[in-house]
């Protein structure tokens, strides 16, 4: 049985151990170290692991002084090193680095910061401090299911939304062996490739309206809906207006709406800070994380005064690192470089120079059946066949392993895992949009040949 | 209804917004901002809260300039804003930081130094890097219940092991309004203060089987004793050699034994890095955090390998933050510093002063009921009766604001919040423990005026 048999966590992009034996004898020896002393929960991408040793901006050094362009990393926003936030850091760490029990006025300049990029006053929300999506996940839902006192969860088919028990249980994309909770359940990604992008609204109601009936029925009632609304996992969906009427059954099911905006949130989508507000949703709750402290481990919640009332009086929450002062230095100087460099402006002028090029190596190449994208966030899906629209992830998986060997940095999406996912830094320029672009180009033509 | 009834959180030294209007006006605006911005779930210390922006080693400055010595961090075991700690953050934050699906050195130098301090060889098990305790503990309980196929969890009748949904469900000092879950049995503190200490094993023993017991009538069966080896929140209690047999009552019923290592862990008991070798246990799985990374949000755990053979095979693993390379040089330099800086034989060796110290004041102070503690950890029982042992957490709460007053940071723990809880940076020297005695005895005559 090869390890990729016994290794049932299905992941996109993942590095087979059984090929161990083709890498050069200097990765050979890291990986075994590696295996040896992290353990088998531990996944590696590409076919050959990659080790970096440097970056900058939207670049990265390998061990041998090679350079990369990094299409892909969008923990790091604002760039790889970006000075601000180093140096942001630095300073705090130098003069204090304390908790939420004490006072701080960073922690309260940060949130009002925060609040008031969502719709209505800064009045309307409070902000809380994680240091994961995760964290940030699993404090959401245990404030809507005290708030609801109700369980059921909704997500969709094949939703990623964290790494806790709570959350794993309504992580469909962890696969077979990582069991739902008895309170979720799921429904359909809202595949604006397969089906008519004008009926989605309506489908996707009826379907929460189908597993709301199913929750009530087992007597878990409803929660919440919980959604990344680009949904990321799925295969990245990034039509627009497509949710509101599915929020609009929950909440008149007793349930509330979550958005989790770990992978679409702080401008990558380019038109809105925000995936939801591509949704014109006001969410109960925001998740949020990944590239909130570009790479500093910070996370956070954006909850409605009302809905966390209750909570916050009944149940105290603390996290020892959640809004520490430099976890807080770190999220403020990457807002403000979101701000001042325009990059929410760069993801969409940037992005749709991108899109524009895919669309073009679409006409060319007829194993690309979707494209699809806003901002600086796209996903190419790869068919064996136009008109049935059948996965092809093997071509998707050739062409991820391709442009890393052409040092470009690329991953994998959906279920299927046939789509590519390109998810650049937001400060990547044309420059960096044309390398993607013709090294991408390039694996296209070799595939053809 | 006043909000210290409404809030149900029964936090120690938590701060009463109800006294807002006899704090001075900055301090009050400040508190209501924070109130507007963060909600109701945050508390601050103190009946006066403090508002610091400036640390070093032992030392805090309030935004009055005043300077304050910390008797209570543990999240600083090498001191505020130590230089080395700083400096490696800094370096690596200017050079890289990337997570675990690329190859890195650093993670695994950390991970085998690691790996060695805990009874056995090195392989003997692996390191996963989490971001917070609370991460650690539920991937820690998500790997005892795939590796066991049970469900139940006991811990102490006044555990605190993290935030996160399945981690409240363990955590009863949450309070009356956090439910635990279906699967949690408690078991009572092992009290040396009112139980015979030479009986404790056995007792100890006895109470888990009970527990053991009705898991398994319930059909829950046990996954895992879940014990932080000091019972911090539970009053501190650090007895050697108390646990043994009920570990081995654990694994016979085919559950695992975690020592929860975030409070006790990397050195602060003086005698040993771990509390749970101080009992000659051998964990299945370790969980540590707070110190780990000297205020970087970084934590992990350590499990033997057959425990993780199974999850690591079917489900992978990924945590964005834990173990990237920023956290894993935070963790390296804290464990350097703790080695080079002989920082556990200096808990073992201030704490000693610190300890007769105690002692001497209890000679003079009938209202203390207990002093115990290890390294540089203690408690201090105060009792209304010391025949009866009545908790008195009146004086508890007044010692350790008077103490805040005389700008010395302690705090309280326990069930009844009767008991001063000290914890120092493990940097903390003969004049630190000096000043905290002085202070401590001024105040305690105080109170006896």
């Amino acid at each position: 049985m090869s390890s990729a048999t016994r290794q049932r966590g299905p992941a996109n992009n993942a590095f087979d151990p059984d090929t161990l034996a083709n890498l050069p004898a200097q990765d050979r020896d890291l990986i075994h170290r590696r295996q040896e002393l992290l353990g088998p929960a531990y996944r590696l991408f590409y076919q050959r692991p990659l080790h970096f040793v440097r970056g900058r901006g939207t670049r990265l050094w390998d061990v041998a002084g090679e350079e990369y362009l990094d299409a892909y990393n969008n923990v790091v926003p604002v760039g790889h090193t970006h000075p601000r936030v180093v140096e942001a850091v630095y300073e705090q760490m130098q003069t204090l680095n304390t908790n939420t029990r004490y006072l701080n006025e960073n922690i309260l300049n940060y949130a009002e910061d925060l609040l008031g990029t969502f719709s209505g006053p800064v009045a309307a929300r409070h902000a809380m401090f994680t240091c994961t999506g995760s964290d940030a996940n699993d404090l959401a839902l245990r404030i809507a299911k005290y708030r609801t006192g109700q369980e059921g969860v909704i997500v969709t088919s094949w939703a990623y939304h964290g790494n806790t028990r709570q959350l794993t249980g309504v992580s469909p994309s962890l696969g077979d062996a990582s069991p739902l909770a008895p309170w979720c359940r799921r429904v359909p990604t809202p595949d604006s490739y397969r089906l008519d992008p004008a009926e989605l609204p309506q489908r996707f109601a009826n379907w929460v309206e189908e597993q709301i009936e199913h929750l009530n029925r087992h007597g878990h009632g409803v929660a919440a809906l919980l959604l990344d609304t680009s949904f990321s996992s799925d295969g990245l969906f990034v039509d627009t207006d497509v949710l509101a009427p599915a929020v609009e059954r929950v909440r008149e099911a007793g349930g509330l709406f979550i958005a989790d905006e770990v992978q679409p949130g702080f401008g990558r989508l380019g038109s809105h800070l925000w995936g939801h507000q591509r949704h014109g949703l006001d969410p109960d709750i925001v998740s949020m994380g990944k590239p909130m402290g570009n790479g500093f481990p910070v996370a956070g919640i954006a909850v409605k005064r009302d809905v966390v009332a209750d909570f916050g009086h009944d149940i105290r929450y603390f996290n020892t690192f959640g809004g520490n002062t430099v976890a807080m230095a770190a999220a403020q100087a990457t807002l403000d470089v979101i701000r001042d460099e325009g990059l929410m402006a760069n993801a969409e002028s940037t992005g749709a120079v991108i899109r524009n090029g895919l669309l073009e190596l679409q006409k060319r190449h007829p194993r690309i059946g979707h494209v699809r994208g806003a901002g600086l966030y796209f996903s190419v899906e790869f068919v064996t066949d136009l008109d049935e629209k059948i996965p092809d992830k093997a071509n998707a998986t050739a062409v991820v392993n391709a442009m890393a060997e052409r040092r470009v940095l690329i991953s994998q999406t959906g279920r299927a895992g046939n789509a590519l996912k390109i998810r650049p830094p937001l400060v990547f320029d044309s420059a960096d949009a044309d390398r993607l672009l013709t090294e991408l180009s390039a694996v296209l033509d070799g595939l053809d040949a």
